[in-house]
């Protein structure tokens, strides 16, 4: 089975994180490609930049579908989402749908930890377009942005303020820039920190297994063609 | 003042079609310009549809900033409307959005007539984007699409349908291509029928006057710049 | 075009601003009258106060109706939106409506800033009654309600808050009566800040410009007549 | 202790038939007052009767405050529960509020049967403002409200339907005027059936018992006073 | 008339406090007995508890079942609710649904005071059950559970934070071990405060009066026998 | 890795049927073990069978958690899956959870097929706990629960409906039971179809590998021991 993960921006430093922890996690019993997305931003910071990213995905994911079994799309937002769902063949699974989904599954209420105060708003518009409003505590960022040098402390004290201020009881990282925080957040914590990575993997290859895929009834039912 | 309306799709016709209507509507009051978009497809049909308009419509935005006081949106879907309310510094309308939220001021529930039974699952998603869910009657395509002759018979006895079988007490139509349909709908059924091109330079317009924008506090912030 | 605007309230001072500003805003395009309520309060503080409102308002829509060619409510909870849509043949708008639903187009939520700590649980109902709950950060009075010598400075510094706390990114001005203050706020703070009576003036415009009215269908059928 | 019903219409009539339920109910443990409202409509109809029926409400509360221990509005749209919950300092009890928060408790989804199809859907934006939706079933009207010659047979006939069409599990009678049908359909159709004026005496006298009324915390703070 | 309440958990003194609180506010108008949950925990603090406490009530409402009107089942989390609301055929009343759903009618928002934070969030998942979350504004824990030595100081600042910062006009007491406390809270902080065994003891008795029992149409419908 | 199934029933042959698809699912890649519970019914169809049921789980899963990896509730309706995710100290799937938050990523709505018209508002109840309401677009059962010789052909139908009728793209098996029919009802109706078993199993075996578990921060606390 090959899952190929799509790194919707073209930071080959983010990739080479994205895939070592993905390998990692796959343990050699599927195979897992990572790639950058050619032409995509190097950090997806804004709608535009998602869309340029998508933009890059389409062929992307034309070129790679006849020797994929799933794809997954490795940034929080699932830009492109929608149009992989439908252009695919194969399942397609978000890293942000797979974890906040998952999460509902382990706790009460999820928080998502962000990387900066100004994507929240954006983060929330997701959550709400998946139906999981209800559920999220909050999307937190850490409060000083300018200083985190050391990035696992002021996760760490983002997430710590997401379980005692926001009721949040499992916590999702809301960047797949963040892989590799979640072991390191859960033992300090002592909640499950999901990784939307691992999640999607899971996700994707269970699909895989199952023969299932995206429906084709409707919403994703793609272009009349003749 | 100068609204431009973008019409995400190519087709040279539709674009006539919302010209003619829209500077009809405008009646001289204030300039109109309707643009197709260069490269999308011929009509909007699926999310690869959409995802193709958006790359167009991004660089024509961008061209004629200058001298536009809002750009609408004039497909149904509204594609693209998060980034161009990001990137662009003027106020930024989708036909959908202003014409399923005025219609919630007109009366208790309001249908949409679509143009086909497999988009309807897709119009249901952005009415849960945009919030609206509680007050939908449902999204409607006439009965039998392959024997259209009669376009408007069609979309009458799905109107009528909407108010018998599904409670909806206002009608909106559902695409942009079926612009002119209002008034004769109206006509007939005796309950207001929106057409979104109308709401939509009425919210821009309006806009424009107050001198209000799109809000830069956070899911519209953009991309950080140095 | 004619558009009359009735203050539900008896206050000539109040009925004088809005007049100002609602003519100013008009700029000679359509004729504005607006009307102090006979015989209701001299402000809308209460439901009590709503219903005495209301009460003179219906004659007074009777009376003017033949020559107007739309009303509009000018008071931010509305009081009367329900009958007013119901017994009049023209189209109705309530400043809180027109505002609360215009500020879900221009970001990802709105605060309304309202005049008194005790009027917010009211303010919030009637958000619930428009379905937009989702789409509100919150409702904030001014923090200290017994120096407002500066008005400007109270309405500030709750809006500053709304912003910081609550992640409003649009504001509402929560009361007729603070007509004027939308575009100091808005040059202070950097966001949209939305004057109910203005909002109301572009939407009953359109209405009028598009033919809508108010759907017969159901809730606004009116009394069964032989 | 004394309970007094306001039927906010001036049908004697009706008057006398809740009078006659309501002591029969009552059965002497407390005394029951019932008043028609001078000046209100015969029957309530439309927003404008509702409106005109408060306006003679308000006056008879306070009138009769002095020697009453709990109100109740025996109209299933429970016109004017706001300013009397605001006004009077003994509990105020709607019968639709009262009835529908109890049906709630007897199974999984509630129907009400009203008076007429024009009248759902103002019923259903009572339910909305009562945050009932989700226990919703439906909202009905006998089917053919012309030959009503056999009541009891037309609402038996509607409420069937709710049970097998719309997932209904407990029946609201959605009039006042439908008072004594409770029984006759509950044993015809083998499911609770809700007679609001009786739910509303047993919240009323209850929370008597208890010395409980209407917080003046916030919603019905009522006017500040010097 | 005989209710029976029954104490899901097995403290005798608890038994003790709800049967002297009942039966003073029964004042002999109809009887109450309160008994003791056989084989249940001293006090239900987590799922596992319920559980235990479930398993020992449905004998007892077997055995009960014949001599009595209606159960009340006295603990706030409602254990057990759904099964006894099917086997048993009298109506069966939870502490904390009854106060809740009566909390909606006194006022915009109620907060639960409880006895543990760690037990907020599985009131909160009780109150989305009841669907009643838009209608909450906090699960309220006293700040310091370690020095309780005064208990109704504890509850009582509980309580004027869930006021001030939280937007609750009604106060319900969390546990039925907590009876008792709501007149004192009431005196001091001037709002409704409802001690769910009383709202229960109402509402069984009125659906005892009105020969009201729980639907058979569906949830509730119990096992098919032949 | 070992995976243990708890069936809630008693049924031998409803537990091999599960074991025999649950290994054939897992194709021994990790350890399935499959248990009926010991003094539970013999098919679960009310909530006292739910009742009785759990309190069989709970010393199972004490008994076998030491040797278990994680468990998975094979009941369609999830009994005990409150209290086992707080007892547990490791990794609890309900099979309803699982698949119905699986079937959000792979269309629009779902639609669960479920055995009996009566339990269809219990579903509905599961659902409005999981918060998954507004993505469900029925629960449905086979019209003619009677004549269920071709039990295939019953749920064909019954699926075929919830696609034309009720606007599902995707299917979920309602009912540990019916396992198997999901292939042959995607390959006839050409959309995902859902095994719960099949989900529950990626869902327990994933979190196994990300070392997941249920968060202890609150709703599954467990009891405060000393």
């Amino acid at each position: 089975m090959k899952i190929v993960i799509i790194n919707p921006n073209s930071s080959e430093a983010m990739t080479s994180d994205i895939r070592m922890n993905a390998q990692k996690y796959a343990a050699g019993e599927y195979e897992v490609e990572v790639f950058a997305t050619p032409g995509a931003p190097d950090f997806i910071d804004s709608y535009e930049d998602a869309t340029n990213a998508v933009f890059g995905m389409i062929p992307l994911v034309r070129k790679l579908e006849k020797d994929t079994d799933a794809f997954i799309i490795a940034c929080h937002g699932d830009p492109g989402i929608d149009v992989l769902k439908e252009i695919s063949t194969k399942p397609v699974v978000g890293i942000g749908e797979a974890s906040m989904k998952l999460a509902t599954m382990l706790g009460h209420k999820f928080s998502v930890l962000t990387t900066s105060k100004r994507s929240i708003a954006g983060k929330e518009a997701v959550i709400n377009q998946y139906r999981l409003t209800d559920s999220m505590a909050s999307v937190r960022a850490p409060e000083n942005e300018n200083s985190m040098e050391d990035e696992k402390a002021s996760y760490l004290e983002a997430g710590r303020l997401a379980l005692e201020k926001d009721g949040a009881e499992v916590l999702v990282l809301g960047c797949a820039g963040l892989t590799g925080l979640d072991e390191s957040l859960m033992e300090e914590l002592g909640v499950p920190v999901l990784d939307g990575v691992k999640c999607a993997l899971m996700i994707a290859t269970g699909l895989v297994k199952m023969h299932l895929g995206i429906s084709r009834q409707g919403r994703y039912y793609g272009k009349e063609t003749d």
